[in-house]
C-alpha cells in the first residue's frame, strides 16, 4: 500500500490502514486483524461478514466516507439479499471493494468474538471464543495423475483458505467423508475443534453449530443450548435427576453403589440417559437435530461428576474423600454415551476437592472473586454447601455438611419448592398470629381472596425459604429462644404454641392439613445453618478476616431466600445486607462461560489449582465454630450491620450445649455426609 | 565426580565415567545414557537391568575389574534370585553399587533398544523402540490436608520416577484407576503410550506387554504376536479372510458394497471379527490374555485397509480410485471393535495410492530400497500386483491388474496352493512327457513310489507355481510358441497334445481326474504376466533404466515360484537370476517393524510421501508395453542374462496381435480391476 491508496478505518476497533483500490473489505479487515466472522470464506454465502459504511466527514480520522467509498452493490450481493434479508446500508465485506477513503462499522453480529452481555449488574460479560468453528471450503477433485486421499485434499483446502494446518480427523468423519464430498459436489463445511481437529462435516454450505452447557445437580439436571455463532441461549430445559430412584441424597447414592454390584454403572447410565433426553428436548425446542450439538461443558458436584464420567464414586463416600482426577476432563459424547454429535467434545470442569466439585469451579468462573480486592464469600447451598472465600490475593474453598434441611427434607412438614408450598411467612410480634404466601399465588394468607387463589393446590407444606422465614420470624417474635428452644410458656398466650410430648410446636396452618413447626424442625435447621456458618467461619479464620465485603448466594436456594432472614438465623456472617445478593445458577453460568469462551478453561483450571482447599472434617476449629453457630444468630457474634436493619433481640449468654456434638455423631457410617 | 572416583566402563557401548563409591550401577548407566531396561524403577523386582561384571585387566580402558569392583551380593538380589533364575555372574544393576574401577557388560536382553536379528541375509535388523512402555510406581496415598486426584498423584510418581510429564489418560483407565490403586496398595504398573498417554494400569508389579502385527490380505489374514520387551514373535496365526463369502476377489467385494446397502459394514464387521479371533488365538498360544495386547499395526491393500477402518471402499472400485486418506491412521482397538486391550492403539500404515496400499508401504519398510544405490524392483503379486522400483535417488510405484490367474483362478484345472496341487513340472524336450511334484510329497510323479505317496490327496489340480512351470516348460519344449499358441502339429508326435474345439490342449495328468493345459489357460497366464511386466516396464521407463539390479518377490507367490520359470515366461525384466529372490511376507514384516520400532513410522510416512505414484490406467505407454509383453518372454526384449542359464528359443518376430486390447476390454464395468 502507498500513501496514495485509500484509507480504511474500521469501527469500533479503530484499526486502520491504506489499501489498493479494489481490495475487498474483508481482505483489508483480515490484514489489519479486525474481527469479522465468515463461514463461507468470502463467497457471499454465509452473510456473516456484513458491515455498514459510515456516511459523513470524520475529522477525527481525516476521512470523508460515504456510499461512493465502496464498489457499487454487486450482483453477488443482490443474489445474497434475494435469499435472506440484508438490513439497509449493510454490505457483505467479502464483496464490497475499496474505492476511496472509508469508515466501516463492524456490527456486533459480524464479530466472531462478540460480547455476550449478562443481565445481572455484578456479572462480567462473556466474550465469545467458541472452540468449534465452521469452515466452508471447495475441495479439489481427485486426480489420477496426482493421487491423494480425499482427506488430504480437504485439509489442503482448509490450509489454503483458513490457514488451518496439521489437523487431526475423527474416525467417524473419515468414514463419511468420501460420500459427503461427492454429495456436496466437492464443497463441504467442516467443524474444526480447537483449530486442530475435524469433528464433523456436511455436504455444501452449513452454518449451524450449537453447544450445550450441562449442570448435573443431585436433584435436577439442567441444560442450556447455545448457538455457537451468537453465543445466545436458544433453549433451556431441566428435569429431575433420575438417580433419585437410587437414593435421595448423595450419600445414599454412594451407599447404593457400595451395596449393589453394578450400582454405579446404573446411576451412570441414568444420568447419561437424562442428559441425552434433555439434549433432544432443547434441540427440539430450537428446531435443530441433536447432532448439531458439537460441544458441551459439564458442571456438577464430585459425585455427579464422577458418575457421569463412569467413575465409581465410592472413594468420595468416606475419608480421605479422594477424587479420581482433580483436573478438567475432555471426552467425546460417544465415549460417555450421550446423544449429541458423537464427536462432540464434552468438557467437564475440574473438581476442586473431594467435596468441592466442578459446580464450585463453575461458580468461581461465573463470579471471578479473584478479580476484585473485596473479600467475597460465595456460597452454593445444597445438601452440601460449597463455600469459596477470598479475593484477588487468595482464594479458599471448603464444603460443609448442611444436609438437606434447607431443601425442606428432614422437616416434619417440609417439601420441595412447588406450587402449594409456603415460601414467605410473617408472624405478628404481639398476637403471634402468622400470615404466609404459597408458591403459585401472590396473595398473603390473610387476604380475603387467599382461599380461592390457593384452591388449586391447597397449602401443601413448607419449602426451604419458608422454613427459614418461619423460624427467623419465630425467633424475632420471641417464640424461639437464642438457643433454639420453642418457649412453652407462650402456650398460655397463643393457641399456636402447643405441647407435643416434652417439647412444644408452633401451628403455622390448620386446614386440610395441619402444618406445624416442631422442636425437631428447629433443631434440624440449627444443625444445618451451624454447619454452613462453621464452614464459612473456618475459611474466614484461615483468610484472617473478621468480616466479608460481599456475599453471593448461588443456586436455587440463593435465588429464593430472603437474605434478611438468612442473616437473622445466622446462616451467614454479618454483612451489609445490600451486599448479599443472589448469584443465580452460578454453576450453570460457569458451564456456559466455559462453553462459549474457550479461553476461560485455562482460567478456571489455573484458578482451581490456586484455590486453597480446606477439609472441614479434619479441622479442629470446625467443631468449635459449629457449636458457637448453633445459637441464633450466633453464640458470640454481635451482627452490628444486621442490627441496623432488623430489631434483633439483645445478645444474651447461651449454653454451649452438646447439640453440636450430636450433629457430628448422628451418622457414624458417614463421618462427613456429602 | 572427581578423578579419584572409580571409573566405570559399560560395554558394548563403551560409555564411561567416574562415579562416587556407592553409586548404583543403574544410576551410573542412566547418567551416561547407557541403554539399560527397567520396569520397576530400581526396586529389584523386574530383573530387566541385569548386567555382568567383566573380570580382568582391561588395558584398553586402563581398568582392573572384578567381583570386588562392586558391592557384595545383597539380600535384595538374593530375594530376587530366589524367585526367578539369575544366571551366574549376573547382577541387578539397580542393586550393585560401585566400589572400584569396573567394566560392566550390558547383555542384549537388558537393553531397551536391542537389535532383533532378522534371518534373511538381505534383511536389515530391527531395532526395538516400542511405543508402549511399562512403568512400575509407588503412588502417594491421598491426604485430606492436601487433596488431589488419584490420577494426579499417579502422574506425580511417573514424573518423579520416570521423568514422564504432561501425560494424558484414557477414560477407561481413569474409570478403573481408584480401585486398582487400592488393590495394589498404592503400587501400580502403567502402560504409557508414546511417553504421552496412560493407556492401561495394573495393580502392583506387572511386566507383560504385547503387540500385534496384522496383515489383512484379501484371501488370508495373518497376525503375529510380539513381546514388546524382547521384540520376539511369540505366536503367529492366519485364517481365511471371511470377507470371501461376499466376493472372491477385491472387485467383487466392492461390487457387493455397491449393490447391498450395509454391505461394506458387513465386510468391515467380518474382518474385525476375524482379527479379534486371531488375537484370541495367538494370545492363547502364548498363554496370555488378549487384553495384554497394547499396540497393533496393520497392513493391507487399500480396499482391505478402508474396510477395516469402516470406510466404504466404493471409491476404490472405479476411476479416479480416490483413497479416503493417504496418510497413516491411528485409532483405538475399541473404536474399530477389535478385541485387544480396548485402549490399544492400532496403527494402519499409509496407503500409497488407490491401488497401492498399506501392504506396499509395509513391503517398502521391510525392504528399504531407498537405502541402496542398486536399482531394486519389489513386486507383490496378488490379484493386483503392487510394484515398486527405484533406489536411494527415486522411488516409483504402481499397481498392475494381473487378475487372479497366478493364484490358480481362471485356469481350467487351477486351484489354490494346497496338498494335492501340482507345484513343480518338467517336460521332456524330446518325448514331451511330463513329470511333476505335488504339494505334500517330495517325490516326482515318475518315481515308482509316487502313487503311494500321493494317495492321501491324489493329484487334485495345479497351483500358481505349477501353472507357471508347466507353461514355461511347454514353451521351452516347443509345445507353445512365442505368441502363446499350443502347436497342434505336435499332436502327431505326442498323445499329450490333443485337439479341443478349434484349439489344442496339453494333457498333464490323466488319473481320477484329467488335468489339461488349455489354450485359454495359456492366454490367461499371458494376460496376467503381460499386465505385470507392462507395469514394471512403465516404471522402468519413468525411472529411465533399461534394467534392474535386483528383484525382490514378496508374498506367498514370491516364496513359491521358481524364479527361473517366472523369467522364462517373461513375468519379470531380464536380471541376473541370483539377484531375484523372495522377500517372504514383506508386508507382514513391515507391519512388525512398524510395531517394534516406532521410529520407523516416521520413516515409512516420509517414504510413502516421496514415492512417485504412477496410475497404469491412464498411462498410454502401459498399453504398448502390455501388447509387447504378451509374447513369451517378450516381443522384443532379448533377455541376455536369462539366456546364460536357460536355453531359450532364439528370438523371432511375433505378431502384435489384438490380444492385449482384449485384456483391457474384458471387464467394461471395471476399467481397472483391483
Amino acid at each position: 500500500m502507498s500513501h496514495a491508496d485509500p484509507l480504511v478505518v474500521f469501527t469500533p476497533s479503530g484499526k486502520r490502514g491504506r489499501f489498493a483500490v479494489g481490495t475487498p473489505l474483508l481482505t483489508a479487515a483480515r490484514t489489519l486483524g479486525v474481527d469479522i466472522d465468515s463461514v463461507c470464506g468470502g463467497r457471499a454465502i454465509c452473510g456473516r461478514c456484513q458491515v455498514l459504511v459510515a456516511e459523513g466527514e470524520f475529522a477525527k480520522h481525516g476521512v470523508r466516507s460515504g456510499a461512493g467509498s465502496l464498489s457499487p452493490w454487486s450482483a453477488t450481493e443482490e443474489r445474497y439479499a434475494s435469499r435472506q434479508p440484508l438490513a439497509p446500508g449493510r454490505r457483505l465485506s467479502c464483496q464490497a471493494r475499496i474505492e476511496a477513503d472509508v469508515v466501516v462499522d463492524v456490527p456486533s453480529m459480524s464479530q466472531v468474538h462478540r460480547q455476550i452481555v449478562r443481565k445481572a449488574a455484578e456479572a462480567h460479560d462473556i466474550e465469545l471464543y467458541p472452540l468449534v468453528k465452521l469452515h466452508y471450503v471447495e475441495v479439489r477433485e481427485p486426480d489420477m495423475h496426482d493421487p491423494s486421499g480425499d482427506l488430504q485434499r480437504l485439509e489442503e483446502a482448509l490450509a489454503r483458505e483458513w490457514q488451518l494446518a496439521n489437523l487431526e480427523c475423527d474416525l467417524a468423519v473419515l468414514q463419511q467423508l468420501q460420500a459427503i464430498l461427492r454429495k456436496g459436489q466437492w464443497t463441504v463445511t467442516v467443524a474444526v475443534h480447537d483449530a486442530s481437529r475435524i469433528i464433523a462435516v456436511w455436504p455444501g454450505f452449513h452454518d449451524q453449530a450449537f453447544g450445550l452447557a450441562i449442570d448435573v445437580g443431585s436433584t435436577t439436571i439442567a441444560a442450556h443450548l447455545c448457538d455457537l455463532a451468537s453465543g445466545e441461549v436458544v433453549a433451556s430445559a431441566g428435569r429431575m435427576n433420575p438417580q433419585i430412584r437410587f437414593g435421595e441424597d448423595l450419600m445414599s447414592r454412594v451407599s447404593y453403589s457400595m451395596m449393589n454390584p453394578g450400582g454405579a454403572a446404573q446411576m451412570t447410565a441414568a444420568a447419561r440417559q437424562a442428559i441425552s433426553e434433555l439434549a433432544a428436548e432443547v434441540a427440539a425446542s430450537a428446531g435443530i437435530a441433536p447432532a448439531l450439538i458439537l460441544e458441551a461443558t459439564v458442571v456438577g458436584n464430585p459425585i455427579m461428576h464422577h458418575l457421569l464420567l463412569g467413575i465409581d464414586p465410592v472413594e468420595l463416600g468416606g475419608a480421605p474423600f479422594a477424587l479420581a482426577i482433580d483436573r478438567a476432563v475432555t471426552v467425546t459424547a460417544a465415549e460417555i454415551g450421550v446423544a449429541l454429535h458423537p464427536n462432540a467434545r464434552v468438557y467437564a470442569l475440574p473438581c476442586i476437592a473431594g467435596h468441592v466439585g466442578a459446580d464450585a469451579a463453575g461458580m468461581l468462573l461465573a463470579e471471578r472473586p479473584d478479580l476484585t480486592d473485596e473479600i467475597t464469600l460465595l456460597v452454593d447451598v445444597g445438601t452440601n454447601a460449597e463455600i469459596v472465600l477470598g479475593n484477588r490475593q487468595r482464594l479458599l474453598a471448603c464444603s460443609s455438611p448442611t444436609g438437606p434441611a434447607f431443601e425442606g427434607a428432614q422437616i416434619s412438614c417440609g417439601q420441595r419448592a412447588a406450587p402449594g408450598a409456603i415460601e414467605r411467612v410473617r408472624i405478628d410480634r404481639d398476637t403471634l398470629e402468622p400470615r404466609f404466601r404459597i408458591i403459585g399465588s401472590d396473595l398473603w394468607s390473610d387476604d380475603p381472596d387467599f382461599g380461592a387463589a390457593s384452591a388449586p393446590t391447597g397449602v401443601t407444606g413448607i419449602c426451604g425459604s419458608g422454613i427459614i422465614e418461619v423460624i427467623a420470624e419465630l425467633f424475632l417474635a420471641g417464640v424461639i429462644s437464642r438457643d433454639g428452644v420453642i418457649d412453652g410458656a407462650l402456650a398460655a398466650r397463643s393457641p399456636r404454641v402447643v405441647a407435643s410430648g416434652r417439647t412444644f410446636s408452633y401451628v403455622l396452618h390448620s386446614g386440610a392439613q395441619t402444618l406445624s413447626i416442631t422442636q425437631n424442625d428447629v433443631r434440624a435447621i440449627q444443625l444445618a445453618k451451624a454447619a454452613l456458618l462453621a464452614g464459612i467461619r473456618l475459611l474466614m479464620d484461615r483468610l484472617g478476616v473478621e468480616q466479608v465485603d460481599r456475599i453471593r448466594l448461588a443456586g436455587a436456594f440463593g435465588s429464593h431466600i430472603d437474605v434478611k432472614y438468612a442473616a437473622v438465623l445466622g446462616m451467614l456472617p454479618d454483612c451489609d445486607l445490600s451486599r448479599v445478593t443472589s448469584a443465580g445458577n452460578a454453576a450453570g453460568t460457569g458451564a456456559r462461560i466455559a462453553l462459549l469462551d474457550s479461553r476461560s478453561r485455562a482460567t478456571i483450571e489455573a484458578l482451581v489449582h490456586r484455590v486453597e482447599k480446606i477439609e472441614t472434617a479434619i479441622e479442629p476449629q470446625f467443631q468449635a465454630h459449629f457449636v458457637d453457630a448453633m445459637a441464633i444468630p450466633h453464640r458470640t457474634a454481635e451482627y452490628p450491620q444486621l442490627r441496623k436493619v432488623v430489631d434483633l433481640p439483645a445478645p444474651q449468654p447461651v449454653a454451649t450445649s452438646a447439640q453440636g456434638r450430636g450433629r457430628r455423631g448422628r451418622r457414624p457410617a458417614s463421618p462427613h455426609p456429602v
